[in-house]
């Protein structure tokens, strides 16, 4: 087995790991959410998420023991092989607190900069999603994985915008994304993670968020440049490290809208 | 066969004659899309939508020959049994372009009111969801249909809300709308008639939309008052010829929310 290889068979076998104790949990009545977040924010967190993020580091403590961990629960753990695992069990807790099946388990792995490899996964529908240098692939239940990639609007106006916005973002975040929004074909919002599916599948064109963090973007990240899309942050530099963030399906996409982000 | 249970053969018959239809399109790269609007307003209508809805006549002309027809896509129908079939192939036709699996094929049939039987139906993921005057029911895929109930949260700062919104309806009843919405605990957007479902299966507590038509509500409403919720337009009247509806779990937050619906 290649190092690529490897690592994308680990990946599966996270993503399985914390399918097993999300995908019991999902839609369970006795969910248990606590409030981690200051000042009444709307942040929750539940058992599933954090007993999801104990499952997966058991996987890396057997498979891969000098890799480092940075998952969005537990403490960062510092690797000896140059590898870091980036994870987080349930991205879109409100999605999954609701019942709607656009949350997903986010894995990445990178050594030092972007992530080398990137995986969505979806337990409900049963769809996931992996990219890495070699492209971008989807798999649906048992069945053969297939090849993705990004589509080629080429204007603006004929695009499809995702968001998590107007949920999240500062007023000026709000203003600059609004810009955007003002200009293509049609905004959606509040599809989570599953809105970077979408783009490396072909089906929409743009997404654009704030305030992520390093676990919420580089899974997605990397599906997304696999599938020939972009994704940097506002300043169109790195997206690893989160923050604000713009995936695009093409170059021209990107550059028209990058301006719109930073013209207000 | 009763009467109820033959009406609920004839609305599994219009489901899967649907799907047969919607379920090969979805995602499909070749996907034709007209714009119906009037101005410029993105309210698209696939080809899909069209040839559902006539696999969908196509069964009622075989089996329920005497019964109306109102459909979202094709002309009305006068029965002379006193039924009337109300028909959406594809509700949430945004979603469906967008590759989002929250659209649905709503059916309804009344005998000249509120509905006596509903179905949400949504292929890609296999769900269905019927109620009528008995209770609700959900299936997934081939598995056993399963009672389904509203639940019982009973203050609105624990509600969790979906809409539609921001994009539908007038700036005053946007206004109306968040001052529901600045009450509660969480808001979603942007998940169709998926919302109406997840409210019958007791994950969500409310949903308040604008603008909607009969074959857009009927369905839902059945399902939502089979598993013992309240649906009226914002008024507190019947809510089956459309426009502003409020779904609600229960009758406390039911009340409290038309009041600030109103309060504005």
């Amino acid at each position: 087995m290649g190092d690529g290889e490897e690592l994308l068979a680990v990946a599966f076998a996270l993503a399985d790991a914390a399918a097993q104790i999300t995908l019991p949990q999902f839609r369970a009545p006795s969910l248990m959410v606590e409030n981690k977040a200051d000042g009444g924010n709307f942040d929750p967190v539940t058992q599933a998420d954090k007993a999801a993020e104990l499952a997966m580091r058991a996987v890396l403590a057997a498979r891969r023991p000098d890799d480092g961990i940075l998952g969005e629960e537990g403490e960062n753990v510092a690797g000896s092989s140059g590898y870091t695992w980036v994870l987080d069990p349930i991205d879109g807790t409100r999605a999954f607190l609701s019942g709607v099946p656009s949350w997903g388990t986010l894995i990445a792995v990178n050594h030092g900069a972007a992530p080398i490899l990137g995986m969505i996964d979806q337990p409900f529908t049963a769809e996931r999603f992996w990219g890495d240098a070699n492209g971008a692939q989807y798999q649906r239940g048992r069945g053969r994985p297939q090849p993705i990639r990004v589509r080629n609007v080429e204007c603006l106006k004929d695009a499809v915008l995702f968001s998590t916005f107007p949920e999240i973002g500062t007023p000026a975040d709000r203003t600059a994304f609004e810009a955007v929004s003002a200009a293509v074909r049609l905004t959606r919002y509040g599809i989570d993670c599953y809105a970077y599916a979408l783009l490396a599948m072909g089906q929409i064109d743009l997404v654009i968020e704030a305030g992520l963090h390093p676990y919420d973007i580089q899974g997605p990240m990397a599906v997304v440049t696999g599938a020939g899309g972009i994704v940097t942050n506002w300043d169109g530099g790195p997206a690893e490290a989160g923050g604000r963030i713009i995936a695009a399906a093409n170059r021209r996409i990107y550059a028209d809208a990058l301006e719109l982000l930073n013209s207000v």
